[in-house]
């Protein structure tokens, strides 16, 4: 199967790649100056990887050691920061890469905590935040709370990728088959979910409901403590 | 002292139980989706010991090694999701489980820095650290500034329940009774701070409440960078 | 050069000192309690230098492991809280100080990666975060997006003599002419630019402003998703 491991490189700097020109554009978006937007870069592609290798002990994590990271980091900010209008343009193929840079992400985490030596759960666990990861932070630095807690099929999608090479792994089939079909159940779960909107369910809190209709301006006040 | 030791891992998952119940509340509260609340009831129940054991080289963290803790988190996730009126009506209860965790993840977190070779200061921090990280990552993530660091006796309470354990390792008791007594003293002030709306002082900071009068959305919009 | 290794525990613990002020002044502008005061004045003080550890596996960080830091956080939160009027009057000299505590960090930062066995440029970024880091997590944990990132040359000056650090090791040069060299220009761009009022470009984003213009609120409440 070398051709799969042979696109390995690549989809792994194309992942940080598509990542890192959504912290530029988000980084642009909220004014910050030509440094954030080059931080907010390379902190979308690597932290995800970064906590993750941070939590199994391989430090220093491999993000800040093989510095093609940086530099694949660098021009995605570079780029947005030159061409903004033009990537803003570019939003539906960004997030079709965007679906990919998470679906590799998420099997080639996995797969990292497996040879590491955790279990089952905590590998696929880790797969997942090696996907989620920097997008989370990205969005805690600009003091929002993070998209992916709030929306549609993002993490259940790289969750359901780090499963199928976990599971693999407890049949003992060779990586590259669970990876190709955790990565493809991944990308195709996230396409679906952009397609047609699907979202994950809310509670119901009607009591709540009720309160905020009656004092909301009071509640928010009091939530927020200012 | 069997019968304290018994009791740990009960007290343990337990307290990470209420401090998940914490966080899915949060969550529910501020709309977010089903995978939302459980990244946040699992954030609080375990980001505070987590952040320990990196920080004292015991990686991978025990939270994510051993399942229980992602189980009893998930099952706090998803009674929230589907009885949130009948936790938020569990208030006080719920309050005082809370005291109850914070109490063993003080003393149990300090212990756990000692046997790692930390000195009796940091030791204490880091135990303090276990109480409070998990609801102070909790906020983060949900864009408010932590409760912890503007309100009432919790991270004192948690201080001092740390401190007895580090006083009693110095002078050579059982851990069982330092913990004991830590654990009591820890949950004691907490539960004394709720009955009598105990809290800690702010600072004077009166030539910048003459500032706010004169031009407080000035000041507001030029601190936010909006 | 025994002249500049005796200055190093001054430079180090008064680094840390001016930037636990500049957490401990901003806990006091939020009206946090003594207790978040505290806190903001270590985290800003010493958060820096323990992610900086955690990232190179230099575990348990310095900063936990040695108690004058946290002496000196917690003497620069006290004299915060007593003495605020005082401080806050002090802004120039602070900012000044808080210029050789940035210079210190990214040079200091610098040479304790490469001690451990990290490349040129890693240790390069990881001297910029041990300047940087504490201030950005003073600024999250505020529910702010970090300063760093949408302001003047501060970054920008870590990173200059934190290179100096780097190219210095890679020529052979004695650390203390390198340490010397870097933080002499990253002090004095530092102060460049406060003077003169320095800062880095903003990208241009006309798509967006025009769609600013037609119809902000909805763009904001969309984006915030409240």
């Amino acid at each position: 199967m070398a051709t799969i491991e042979s696109f390995v490189p690549i989809l792994d700097l194309g992942g940080t790649f598509v990542f890192a020109i959504s912290g530029a554009v988000a980084a642009v978006n909220r004014r910050l100056d030509i440094f954030g937007i080059l931080v907010l870069a390379f902190v979308t592609g690597n932290v995800g990887g970064i906590t993750r290798d941070v939590l199994i002990g391989a430090v220093p994590p491999a993000a800040l050691v093989d510095t093609r990271y940086l530099l694949v980091s660098i021009l995605a900010g570079i780029i947005t920061f030159f061409w903004y209008a033009g990537v803003d343009r570019l939003r539906t193929p960004v997030l079709l890469f965007d679906a990919a840079g998470l679906a590799f992400f998420a099997v080639a985490g996995t797969q990292k905590a497996i040879e590491f030596g955790l279990g089952p759960v905590p590998s696929a666990l880790l797969g997942m935040l090696s996907g989620i990861g920097g997008g989370m932070t990205r969005d805690v630095l600009l003091s929002e709370i993070p998209q992916v807690l709030r929306s549609d099929f993002y993490a259940v999608a790289a969750l359901a990728g780090a499963l199928i090479v976990v599971i693999g792994d407890g049949l003992g089939l060779p990586y590259s088959v669970s990876a190709l079909v955790g990565g493809i159940l991944c990308f195709g779960l996230r396409f679906m979910a952009i397609r047609h909107g699907w979202h994950l369910p809310l509670a119901h809190h009607s009591a709540r409901q009720r309160a905020a209709v009656d004092g909301l301006n009071q509640n928010k006040t009091t939530r927020e403590g200012n």
